[in-house]
C-alpha cells in the first residue's frame, strides 16, 4: 500500500480514518477541538500502545493550531498567534527551570529554515543571567542552539545537542523544526506542538536519531511547522480522488530524491511564521508582554 | 482544456505531438539533435507563425542543453558544461560589443535564484575598461544588473533595463532566468538558450513585461534553468498516465498561490548550475580559459 | 596640510573654526540648534559660494540628528527618533508625487550597508498603485532602487539611477547612504539629512559621481549614517591633541586602501539605524503611523 | 603603561624586544625562519615560564605565515599558500584519529568571520565514514562545529564544543577565529598556527574561556587571521614613533567599546584568506590534492 506522509498527528489520524476498513472508532486515541485568541485548535492525544501503532506516533499530546486565518491580516493577527501558540506551549512545558531551544534543518533553504529562523527570534538569556544575576533575575535563562544539518557538520543533531545537554543542563529542550503535512491547505497554516520531542526530517523520508526524554535525558517538547508536502503523497491523494485504484509507488517516488511541493510565498510566510514561533517560545517561558519581546530582540 | 505549463521550446513541442489529433508534422518548427562535449543538444527552430502558434513561444532559436549526466561528475564534467553551454551561446551572440548581463529572479529564494547567483559569476569588466582602457583592451565591455523582485522595487524589470540599457549602450543583452520545466527530469538538470528574449516568471503564470528587442532595442539572448515544475501540470501529467480522462483545472490549480514542486537537493543544485551559467556567459563573451575565469573570479 | 576627512557638514564646520587662523565668523555659512523628540538637531545652511569653499560642500541644507541617547534605550526611543528625523525629513522634501528611494553601499560589508539595509525597511507602493490605483490611493508612489557596488555591477550608481529616473519619472529622489565621521562618538549616533544630493563614498576618498539635481534633473535629497571614521583623521587629531605639530600624511595614510576606524557593535547598531532610515523615510513620504508601518512590513 | 594588543606570538615578542630596557636576549624563547612556497615563516617557541611571561601567551610554538605577497597573485599564489600553510600545520597536528574543526567567530560580522567561512571550505566526512566505512576508508573523519557568538547562543563556545567533543570524541581540535595584529600591514597578509590553543576574542580584550587541552582533553591546535588592529594600540605606536611619551590609556580607549581599525577591502580579504585555511585544514588532515578538494567542494 502506498504510505503517504504526513508529520501532523491530526493527519495521520484522519487518513486511519479514511481506509475503508475503519469505520469503527479509534482506540487509544482521543481528539477535541477548542478556539484560541480566534484561531481554532485540536488536540490528538494518543493514550496507549494501539494509539501509537493506528497513527505510527509516539504515545502523548499533540496540538495544531490552525492559523489559515493570519494570512488574512485581521486586527492583531500576529499578537493573536502568539498569544495561541504560545499560551498553548506555556501550558505544555515545565514553569521552572532553565530551557534549551533547538533551531532544526536548514538555514540556507527556505522551507527547512524555520528551525534557525525562528531560533533567530528566541530571547537568549542564559549567559546575561549568568553575567548578572540580579540585574536579569525576572528572565529564565534560556540557551538558543542551532543544529545545522549532518552534510555540513557531520554530526547528527541528536549527538550535538546531548552534549550540549550535559553542559547546559536545562530542564527542558524545546525542538523548533519544518514539517510535512499530507494538505496543501495546512502547509504554512498550522502549527503542531507536542510533548513527545522529535525525529528530524521525518516528514520527507530522511530520518535521522529521535530527539527525546530517552535520547536526551530532559523532556522534550517539539514545535513544528508544515512547509512542504510530500509530491507523492499529493499525486497520490490527486489519482484516489479521480478514482485510480492502483498506485505504483516507485513511479510516484520517481525513485530518486523526494521533490516536495512548496508555494511560491513559501520565503515570506516562513519568515513570517518563524517570528511567531520565535516569540511563541518567548511567551511561554518569559513573564513579558509582545511589546516587551519587541524592544528586547531590537 | 488544462495548460500544462513549460518554459522549454522543447517541451512545448512534445506537449503539442503529444496531442491525439495530432499525429501529422508541426508546421513551421524544425528540430534537430547534436552532442556538445558528452552533453546532447536539441535545438528548436520556431520558422513562423504557424509554428509561433502551435508552441505558444515567439519566433527564433531555442537550444535546450541536457545536463543530467553533469550530476554523475565524472571527468571535467564542470568544464565540458561550460564548454557546451558557453560554446552554444557564443555561436549565437554576435561577437563584439559591449554586454549587458540581466540576472533576473528572487536572490532570497533559491528556486528563483538562478538570475542573480550566477551573476556572481559573471567577469564584470566595464568599469576596469573605462578606467584603464590599454590594461584591459583584451577584455569584452560587460556590466550585470541585478532586477530585484517587483514586490521590493515598485519597477518591472524591462523598466529598470531599458533604463539601464538607455546609459550603457550595450549591444546586446543576456538574461538569466530560473524556469519552470514541465518534466522531473528536467528540473535541474537542463539549460536553455534562445534568441528570443524572455518574459520574466512566465512558467509559473506570473507574467511580466517582456525583455526583447521590440522593449529593449538591442538584440536579448536569455539563458534560463528549470528548477521548478508546476503541481498542477505534473498532476495533469499523472492523472493522464493513469486513464483519467477529465481534469478539473480549478481544483488543481486549488485556486490559489501556483504550487510548485521542488527536489531536496534543489539548493546546492541551483548553486552548481548558476555557476555553470555564469562561467558560460564568459566564455561566450570573453576570449579566457576556464582557469584563467576561476583565477579572475577568485 | 593634512586633510581631515568627514562627511558631516557639522564637523566640516568645526574643523574650519578650529584652524588656528580663523577667529572670525564663518560668512556664507549659518548654524542654528534645536530639539526634536529629545535629540538635538543641528542645521547647517551653506548660503553662497564663500560658505561652498570653506566647508568643501555644495550650497544647500544640512541637518545633523543626534542620537547617541538612543543607545541608552529610553521609553520609546525608536519611535521618538523616527518621528525626530522623519519629520525633518518631512519639511525637506516635496509633499507630493512620486518617489525613488535610492540605497547605495555594500549589502555585504555591514559599515556600508546603511543604503541597502534601510531600502529594506521602506514601503514599496508604486507598483500596487499602478495595479489598484483606487484601493492604495492613500499612499504616494514609491520605488526603491539598491545600487549595487561598482565591482559588481561594472556602472556607476550615477549612472544607472539616471536610466532608472528617466524610466520611473520621479518627483524626487532620496539616496541612502553610509558616511564617515571625523569624531568616533559620532559613528553609529549621528543621522544627516541634507537638499544638496550625495557624492557616493566621498567620506572615505572613493570619490564616484554625485547623485544630485544636476545629474539626475530632479532634486535628490540625502540620508546618510556615519559607521566609520577614517583612520588617518583620528591619528591626526591624537597627535595634534598630544601636541605634535608636523604630521606626515603619507605615512598615516600608509599609502594604500584607507584604513577605517569602526566598533565591534557595528553590525547591531547598522541594522537598528537603518531601520531608523527606512521608518523615517516611510514617515516624511506617507501619512501613516508606526504601528501601522510596522504591519505593512510585516 | 599602555598594554599594547596583539594576537600573534611574533608581535608579542617585537613588542618585547622594544621596551628599551630589554636590550637582552630574551630568555625562554627562540626564534627561527624559514620560507615555505615563495612564503617567510617565522617559528616563536616559547619553552618555559620565563618566556610566558615575557610573552603573555602559554607555553608551545607558534608559527606566522606571511602571506602578504598573496595579493600580487603570482602564479599559483592560492596553491602555494595552500601547501605552505597546510603543510606546517600537517607537520603540527597527529597523523591519525578524528578531527573536529571548530570555526569561532560572528558569521554575521565580516572581520570576525573567518572561522565561519574557513569551516564551510572544510571537508566533512564523519558522517559518509559512518554510513559507509568501505567507500570512504581513504578519509579521515572530520566533524565541523560552527560554534556562534555568546550574545545568540547564550553558551560560551569552550562549553558547547566541551559537549561536543564528548560525543565525538576526536583526537584533537582545530579551532579557527581571526586575530588582532599590532601591526596593519599584518592584517590579512598572516596565518599564525599553533598547538596552545586558543582564547576566542583575546586581541580585542573581550576574554572568554579557553579552549586547549585543559578545558576540552584533547590537543588542541588554532589557526588564526589576523583582520583587525585595535586602534588604540596603533595610535599608541602613531604618538611613540611622533616622540610623545606620555600615552593617556583611559583617553586612547574611550572608555567604551574598543574601536577596531580595518581597510575597506576586509570582505574580500576575509573571504580568500578564510578559503586558504580551510584548504589548508583539509591539506593537513586529508591525503587530497588540491584540484581535489576542488571537486569534493563544488
Amino acid at each position: 500500500m502506498f504510505a503517504k506522509r504526513t508529520d501532523l498527528a491530526l493527519e495521520a489520524r484522519e487518513l486511519w480514518q479514511e481506509s475503508a476498513e475503519k469505520t469503527t472508532r479509534l482506540p487509544g486515541v482521543k481528539a477535541t477541538k477548542s478556539k484560541e485568541e480566534g484561531y481554532s485548535v485540536t488536540r490528538v492525544d494518543i493514550l496507549d500502545r494501539r494509539g501509537e501503532e493506528a497513527l505510527g506516533k509516539p504515545q502523548g499530546t499533540y496540538l495544531t493550531i490552525d492559523l489559515s486565518s493570519f494570512w488574512q491580516r485581521k486586527a492583531d493577527f500576529f499578537e493573536r498567534a502568539v498569544r495561541a501558540v504560545g499560551g498553548q506551549l506555556k501550558a505544555m512545558v515545565p514553569g521552572e527551570g532553565p530551557a534549551l531551544v533547538v533551531g532544526l534543518g536548514n538555514a540556507a533553504m527556505t522551507p527547512d529554515a524555520v528551525g534557525p529562523l525562528a531560533a533567530d527570534s528566541v530571547l537568549v538569556t542564559r549567559h546575561l543571567i549568568a553575567a548578572s544575576p540580579k540585574h536579569f533575575a525576572g528572565f529564565r535563562p534560556v540557551a538558543v542552539f542551532r543544529a545545522g544539518v549532518l552534510g555540513t557538520t557531520g554530526v547528527e543533531s541528536a549527538e550535538s545537542v546531548r552534549g550540549l545537554v550535559e553542559q547546559v543542563k536545562p530542564s527542558l529542550v524545546i525542538a523548533i523544526d519544518a514539517l510535512a503535512a499530507r494538505r496543501v491547505g495546512r502547509m504554512c497554516a498550522t502549527v503542531q506542538l507536542s510533548d513527545t520531542g522529535i525525529v528530524p526530517g521525518s516528514g520527507v523520508g530522511n530520518h535521522r536519531a529521535a530527539l527525546n526524554r530517552e535520547t536526551l535525558g530532559v523532556p522534550v517538547f517539539a514545535v513544528g511547522v508544515p512547509t512542504v508536502v510530500d509530491a507523492a503523497t499529493l499525486a497520490a491523494d490527486l489519482l484516489e480522488e479521480a478514482g485510480v485504484a492502483e498506485l505504483d509507488e516507485t513511479r510516484l517516488r520517481h525513485g530518486k530524491a523526494p521533490l516536495t511541493v512548496t508555494t511560491r510565498d513559501v520565503d515570506q510566510q516562513v519568515r513570517e511564521l518563524s517570528k511567531v514561533v520565535g516569540y511563541s517560545v518567548n511567551w511561554a517561558l518569559q513573564d513579558l508582554e509582545i511589546e516587551e519581546i519587541n524592544a528586547l530582540l531590537a
